[in-house]
């Protein structure tokens, strides 16, 4: 049976992208995007006058329809998320959400609204993995040094990025990070993490983690090349999402539990 | 207490290894070596003769002197190892070995000798976390495409590499394995699993196997630089044994259970 | 002042690409298309019906319209870029042509157009400065080993892909390529050189040549994360060429002399 | 006909790697140590006792006995470069140097003695390639932006590494080097160039330089995993060095001019 979708947030960049690549993501038939949740201006208005690849038939609608979905996705702005975290009791329907700027007593609101929650601030499929390998290669290789490199396009004015912090959190040893190093600072200090930021071109995003012992490493790395990735992961959280009993969950849970 | 390490199969290439890195491995007074048993001819003779950085009241003993230590390693050759072998109840020492050539059934009887064991053809610590986290990526994106690349000095006489393979054993997934790629084969099938052996130099051994999706991947690798990681993690495995009770173990045991 | 595009082939993919990229290419005002040849139906219809970013007053003309242009880029068919080469003594002006199928003969007749030619299968101006170093490099270590490995999606049906064949064409080395390895085939011939395709998810492009020495390798690698660099690097070929004598350069010419 | 190597600095550790890579680094016959130079307390005294590979017959000597050579390598102190260099006319052989410590005025020393000299602070072939590759590619990709990755192991107490400011000075470019990232520093100017020093385990040395363009980068790479690098490559300058006029060369020389 198809997967009904609700997009809250529709006509921003990640509900755009939800929109054009549900109908492909789960195959033919697998999904479908039974309701889009934009301003209330829009409301009534054809949504593939802003999206040309939704169905002819979709127009946004309020958060009521979001009754007749199986689960919602939610990238808004704050104050439209806090709308709907209020409503979610109401709406009795699991909610996967990426709004970013809400305060954690604001989340907090939403996880404790007796429906299936998944809030996380990177979707990505293949980040999430990787921060699950981290943990676990730490656990073993306690005694090598860590560094870690993340490469972003040459116009992102923060660093390192969010995504390397993350990844560094998902390390269970203690941690000194160093931002770089110059001049003559004596050996490294083995609780010493170095993270260094590269800016060029282009790129949308990579990190790689490496452990070093002597006379060996491993390295894991994280290679985004299309910004398609979050969405993708957002819509397979969804779908895991739904059959699942009130409660808070993580990407991780989404991939990793059966 | 210092660790009172048996090294059977003392004057090979691995033995010697172990004999020059324990006493620094564990830490001043953390290790020593108190039995060497190589062949009868050299019982008595004086270990540093052979190995410069043995301790010079170290001479080299028969099998019996093993009772004595808290571990025994085992780098030696089939007919050596299968005498060992059937004298393991009598010692009743726990027993890490890494000796090559041996049959299933040999094998066997080492496992069936009631003292704690722990049997590898590869004690890189590195390698075994790699396949570790081989398996666990491979549960959450059986949907990416899998290519393994290794690479090895020109020397190196079969392609690919026995750890190679070890790697490809702890994917989850049904695979069609290929060997290189040539000519117009059409669109790669989703169970194919890319194979690829670079030789060149004198490269020690390096193993990439990388996760494809769309718009990211994930590249887990693994280099050693020096072949005394070996020893190392052997070395690693011994003292994990040392309190263990009796049964087969894994170098992924010693690693990842506590 | 401006350079004047004559793009020939406008509707094709590359086509396309080059009059979306022209007018920022080169910076506000520095270019425009000023004449788009396609099939003769479309002669007279505006080119915004077919690319959005084109300029309203832009209509698709003929070859005749290509005499008011400072430059001609052709990425046609082999029919039409027949026609173009016939015509180019007539037109008098310099042509860039990336169209594929053509044969020897009949890009030799281009070559004798005298006007100023440019030809080349790949115009990527990456890929062309890794094989500018590829042959640098490989005349000071011809002692190193080379192996190639090359990287693309998974619907790619030839392997290895011809831009890898074209990178080892730089080497100057006498060579006997292999096509991955299998099975014990004893230690690697100094002369060959292995070709290594990778197939998975949407890769765009990878092309990395290693020089392994004892002690030390190097690598240099290409990795395009998007199609337009061949258009990119048609229009950089194209406003080099504007102002050389007649005769035949290539992509390599363009980027390394003045 | 077998070349005649003096080394002077013969019982330091780049003396002693000479020694010892000399006789096979020119296949059987095509070298041998003729002298070898160190304190005058070592002078008459066999080499063999300080570096077993030496050959039996083998002494110490004085700088005269370096009149027999035909090329002088010198890897000394300060001190002891200055004797050499003052003696270099009247030895009247060519020489190469990597003593470190010495002024630029002693250099120029070295340089006016009307043999033929070489002096380099760092003799790898493969860096010397990947500098001249730098140059090349900078000149064809002024418009990319430009990042340097260095790694070595714990124990360095200086970053940047002397090797990679060496290659940051093979770019054309004006540069204003940045070392290490952090905060929010807004979009990155065209002109900085990222200068990261990773440090972990046992590495000995790896410089990787990236040029980011839109759509594609190239990486550039050179990774050391033997320090008898610098003795081979010295050797390799040596025999080139024999045969030339009076001058002073660089590696570069050795490798690019026939």
């Amino acid at each position: 049976m198809s997967l009904r979708l609700g997009i809250h947030g529709a006509s921003g960049a990640m509900g755009r992208a939800l929109i054009r690549l549900a109908p492909s993501f789960f195959g033919e038939g697998g999904a479908y995007v039974a309701a889009a949740v934009a301003t209330p201006a829009r409301v009534g208005t054809p949504v593939s006058a802003l999206i040309p690849e939704a169905p002819d038939s979709l127009r946004f609608s309020n958060l009521e329809s979001l009754r007749e979905c199986d689960v919602i996705i939610d990238f808004s702005l704050p104050e439209g998320a806090r709308a709907l975290f209020a409503a979610a009791p109401h709406l009795g329907r699991p909610i996967v959400s990426g709004t970013t700027g809400l305060s954690s007593d604001e989340l907090e609101r939403l996880r404790s609204a007796n429906v299936p929650t998944l809030f996380a601030a990177n979707f990505s499929v293949g980040v999430a993995v990787l921060k699950k390998l981290v943990t676990i290669a730490d656990g073993a290789l306690g005694d090598f040094d860590v560094e870690l490199v993340e490469t972003h396009h040459s116009r992102k004015v923060d660093s390192p990025s969010g995504t390397a912090l993350s990844i560094l959190d998902a390390l269970r040893r203690e941690q000194e990070r160093r931002f770089g190093r110059e001049g003559s600072a004596g050996p490294r200090p083995q609780r010493e993490v170095g993270v260094h930021a590269i800016r060029g071109g282009d790129v949308v995003g990579e990190h790689t983690l490496t452990f070093f012992g002597v006379g060996e490493r491993i390295e894991l790395a994280h290679r985004a090349t299309d910004r398609d990735i979050f969405a993708r992961g957002a819509l397979r959280c969804a779908s895991w999402l739904k059959t699942k009993p009130p409660g808070d969950y993580s990407v991780e849970d989404a991939l990793f539990s059966s």
